[in-house]
């Protein structure tokens, strides 16, 4: 069972290489909750299970366009790991580009991510 | 009442001007919960109450000497907000020199800090 620090290093390694989809499959236990700052599109702020953590990214990546996106190295202690994110990224509806920064914090569980909670720059 | 984010804002003033003491005072509830990644010195890793918080304060700043310390933009959603810490500190007991970076997470209830948590850089 992988260590609150191994899922971590590995969830930034996989968001580093663009592998969202690997990240979700490989270190997402089945009851994750994903809690955005904010309704995004048709979708509720809280999001809950695979399927629906799979669909939002689905959603994402059909109505942006990601011209750079960086994870930082983890913070890390007990079940918690918190991670930032620096995103450069062009709204495909609005043709609005964005540089969004925002920490991702995480609690794992069995070894496996069962809630992230993302916090934009204030 | 203040906000998550002027809270986080407050605090981040407060911190970048070195004024922990005054943070506690006016930011953090009677109830407040601290917790550090591991125990230090002679505390617990989890200290309870604002005289608690206070004494690890003193501690830290008795046996630390702190050439310099900066506090980032909040992330901010709901009643959470995170900051990052960079501290460039002298531990006066071994003399040995450390940059250490961390995440404070910070839950906010009425107005007031009630919860804050730090992760280490891993």
């Amino acid at each position: 069972m992988m260590t609150t620090e191994e899922v971590a290093k590995k969830l930034v390694e996989l968001c580093n290489k663009g592998d969202y989809e690997g990240a979700i499959d490989g270190l997402y236990g089945p009851e994750i909750v994903s809690v955005e700052a904010r309704a995004m599109g048709n979708m509720p702020a809280e999001t809950k299970g695979l399927e629906g953590v799979r669909g939002k990214l689905k959603w994402w990546m059909e109505n942006h366009e990601v011209h750079s996106s960086k994870a930082s190295s983890p913070f890390v202690a007990r079940d918690t790991f918190a991670v930032r994110f620096d995103i450069d990224v062009t709204d495909k509806n609005s043709g609005e580009r964005m540089q969004l920064s925002e920490v991702g914090i995480y609690k794992v569980k069995d070894g496996k991510v069962i809630r992230e909670e993302f916090l934009p720059m204030a």
